[in-house]
C-alpha cells in the first residue's frame, strides 16, 4: 500500500469516522428551545408549508441542501464498486460543497442499478433537497437517468461527472485556443473515451463552436463510425470513414481529449498532431500520457490533466460548488445550458485575468479565492436571463452576500 | 396566530434556515488535505470497503448516522400533510438525536404513499445509513412497511411513533402499578385509539404481563369486537362482548390509555374507573382529558400526558436516542424486543431511583443528565445477550465512552 493510501485510510478513520456530521444550527439548550424546535412549536412551520410549499425554503434547511446521490456504478476510475463502497467519495463531495460554497450537501448511496427504478427512488426524495448532484453513475444509463429526473423535478438535477468535467474542459479549451490563436470553427478534435464525461465534453465543445464533423471519437473498440452498431449517444458522433483506430485519426488533430485510461495516447500520436497541440489527458489518477512525455515530443504543447501535481488541473470542483450556489440563491428550477456556458466563460475569463495566464495556467486553481465571488454571480445572472430563476437577486447585495460567505469559508 | 406559533416560525427562519447543517469533521484547509478527503486519496477507503463492506463503519460516517424517514402521512396531530410539510418535524428529530445522544441524523422526506413502493425506496437507501428511524407514517400501512424493512435490512429499523411511545408508556405503566400496588396480571386496560402508537403500546403492555383478555380497545367507531369487520392489527384486540362504547367498558378499569384525541375521556368515565386510576391521556397537544379535570374527580389518580407543562411527560425522546446509540455502538443488526424491554425497565428504574419518585414522577424528565449513561448500556447489554450485537463492548470502557460523550453534549 502506498503512503498516500495509508494516509487516506488513517485520515478517514481518525476521530469521528468519515468526513461529515450533522450540526444543529439553532439553540436547543432549554425546554423552551426544544418546544420551538420540536413538539409543540414545530407544528407551526409544518402548517405553513402545507399551505404554501415555497415556505419550505424559509423554515427548513432545504434551500441550502444538496443531495449527492450515487448508485456506485462508476466510482472514480474504480468502476462498479457498489453504492456502499462509493460512500467515501460522496462524503468527500459533500466536503467540497461545504468548503467551497457553504452548501450543506448530504450523501445518499442507493443500492439500485435498474435505471427506471433508480429514477423512481431519486424522484421520490425531492422534498428533502434543494438540488440533486448525481455522481458516479455509469454511462449510458446515466444519460436517461439524468434526463428523466430533470423532466420530472423542479429542483436542479446535475450529473457532475458529465457536466462538471465538460464545463472545466470548455474553459481550458477556450483559453488554449486563445493562446494558440486557433479558430474554433476549424479545430479538429480527437477524443479517446465515449463514457459520460466524454459525451458531455463533446457536447460542450460543439455548443462553444466546434463543428461536429471535425470531431472523431474512439471507444474501446476504435473509432465511432457509421458502419458500427452503436448506442444512441455514441451514434451522434459516428463518422463515415474507413479509419479504425485512434492512430488513424490523430494526424493533424489540434486537440486530443482523453477521458479514457492510462496509456491510450502514445508519443507517436502526439508527434503526428498539429503543431502547438492541445492535450487534455484526463484519465485519473494515471493520464492517457504523462505531461512530461507529451512535452518531450511536443515542447510547445498545452497539456491539462486531472491531477493536482501538474499544471492545468481539470477539476469539477472548479464549477459544481458555484453552479449549485448560484442555482440555490437564485431559486433556479434547473441548471440549464445558459448557466453552464456562463460558468465556462467566467472560469476562462478568471484565468485570463491572472498574471500567470499562459500555457501552464489555462484554468484557475482549486483554491483560488476569487472563484466563489467571481463565478457565482455570472451563473446567477444567466439563470435570471434565461428565465429559470424564481428569485430576483440585487447584484450589489448578492455580491456582498457572497463576500460575507467567502469570509466564513476561509 | 399564538405567541408560540409566531416564535416557532421566527426560530425556524432566523439565520441559517431550518435547524440542521452539514459539518465537515476533518481538516480540509490545504491541497494535501483535499487529496486525502477526495481524489486521489479517497480511492483507498473505497477499495477497502469494496473488499470488506464492514469497513464502511471505519472509513465513513455510516456508523453514527441515522436516517429519519417519513412520507408525511401522519405528522404530529396534523395528519397527512405530505412529505415536504413534515420536514420541520424530521429536522427536529435530527436535532434531538444529536443533542441527546450525539447521533448524526439526517431527515429524508419521501413523496410516496404506496407502502410497497415506499419499502422499495427506503430499502434501497440502506448503504447510506447505520440505522433507520421511521417517523410519522400512517397506520395501518406503517405496520407492513416497518415489518418488511426489518425483514430485508440488516441495519436497525425502528418506527418511533409505535415503539418509542410504547417504551415510555411501558416504563410509566410499570411505575404506576408499583405505586398503586397492582398485580399486572389482573390489571384491566381500556384503550382509546387504535392507530400505530396505540397498537404498539398494547403489544408492549402484554409483553410486560398484561393479559390480552383484560384489554378493551376503542377506535372511532367504538369497541373492537369480534362481530366487527376489522384490519388484521385491530382484530388481535377484538373482544367477544356486547359493549359498544368506551363508556360501556370503562367501569372498574385500572388503566385508561388514550392515544386518540381531545375530549374522548369524560370526567364521568374517570369516576367509574377503579380507585387510584391510572390515566395516560396522550393526545397531543390537547389530551383526551386535562390532568386537572381528571384529578378533580379522582384526586388519587396517576396522570401522564404528552405535554411538557404537566408532570409525567410521555416523550419518545426518553428512549429513541439511547436505543439507537446502543444499537450503533454494539453494531446491533436490529432493535429487538429484548432491547426495547431493557429500555422500559431502565427508564422505570431510573425514575424510581430518584428522590422525587411518586405519582407526579413516574418517568424521568427529558433533560435528565443520567439518561445517556444510565439507559444506553442496559440496551447495549440486551443486544449482546439476545445475540444481535456484532461488536463486543467492554462495560467499563463503554461507560467511560458514554461519560465522555455526555460531557460534549451538555
Amino acid at each position: 500500500m502506498s503512503t498516500l493510501e495509508q494516509q487516506a485510510l488513517e485520515y478517514h478513520a481518525a476521530g469521528q469516522r468519515g468526513k461529515i456530521a450533522i450540526e444543529v444550527t439553532k439553540p436547543v439548550g432549554s425546554q423552551a428551545d426544544l418546544s420551538l424546535a420540536y413538539s409543540p412549536g414545530v407544528a407551526a412551520p409544518c402548517v405553513a408549508i402545507n399551505k404554501d410549499p415555497a415556505k419550505a425554503y424559509e423554515y427548513t434547511a432545504k434551500g441550502n441542501l444538496v443531495g449527492v446521490i450515487t448508485n456506485g456504478t462508476a466510482v472514480l476510475g474504480l468502476g462498479d464498486i457498489g453504492a456502499l463502497a462509493g460512500k467515501p467519495v460522496m462524503e468527500g463531495k459533500a466536503v467540497l460543497f461545504k468548503k467551497f460554497a457553504g452548501i450543506d450537501a448530504f450523501d445518499i448511496e442507493i443500492d439500485e442499478t435498474d435505471p427506471d427504478k433508480l429514477v423512481e427512488i431519486i424522484a421520490a426524495l425531492h422534498p428533502t433537497f434543494g438540488g440533486i448532484n448525481l455522481e458516479d453513475i455509469k454511462a449510458p444509463k446515466c444519460f436517461t437517468i439524468e434526463r428523466k429526473l430533470r423532466e420530472r423535478l423542479s429542483i436542479p438535477v446535475f450529473h457532475d461527472d458529465q457536466h462538471g468535467t465538460a464545463i472545466v474542459v470548455g474553459s481550458g479549451f477556450l483559453n488554449a485556443l486563445h493562446l494558440t490563436g486557433r479558430d474554433i470553427s476549424l479545430v479538429k478534435v480527437v477524443c479517446s473515451g465515449a463514457g459520460a464525461a466524454a459525451m458531455a465534453c463533446l457536447d460542450m465543445l460543439v455548443d462553444l463552436g466546434v463543428r461536429r464533423e471535425n470531431v472523431y471519437v474512439c471507444d474501446s473498440r476504435g473509432v465511432l463510425t457509421t458502419d458500427r452498431e452503436l448506442t444512441e449517444e455514441k451514434r451522434a458522433w459516428a463518422q463515415n470513414t474507413a479509419a479504425k483506430t485512434l492512430s488513424d485519426v490523430i494526424g493533424m488533430a489540434d486537440v486530443f481529449l482523453g477521458v479514457s485510461g492510462p496509456g491510450l495516447l502514445k508519443q507517436e500520436d502526439v508527434k503526428r498532431m498539429a503543431s502547438q497541440p492541445i492535450v487534455f489527458a484526463l484519465a485519473n489518477p494515471e493520464p492517457e500520457l504523462r505531461p512530461e512525455l507529451v512535452l518531450e515530443v511536443a515542447p510547445d504543447a498545452i497539456v491539462a490533466t486531472g491531477r493536482s501535481d501538474y499544471p492545468n488541473q481539470i477539476n469539477n470542483a472548479l464549477c459544481f460548488p458555484y453552479l449549485f450556489r448560484a442555482a440555490l440563491d437564485s431559486g433556479a428550477t434547473t441548471i440549464n445550458q445558459a448557466m453552464k456556458r456562463a460558468c465556462v466563460v467566467a472560469l476562462a475569463a478568471m484565468a485570463r485575468a491572472d498574471a500567470q495566464f499562459g500555457k501552464n495556467y489555462i484554468v484557475p486553481t482549486l483554491l483560488d479565492p476569487r472563484l466563489l465571488t467571481g463565478v457565482t454571480p455570472k451563473i446567477a445572472a444567466a439563470a435570471a436571463e434565461s428565465g429559470v430563476a424564481r428569485k430576483e437577486l440585487d447584484p450589489k447585495a448578492y455580491a456582498a452576500q457572497l463576500e460575507a460567505l467567502a469570509k466564513t469559508l476561509l
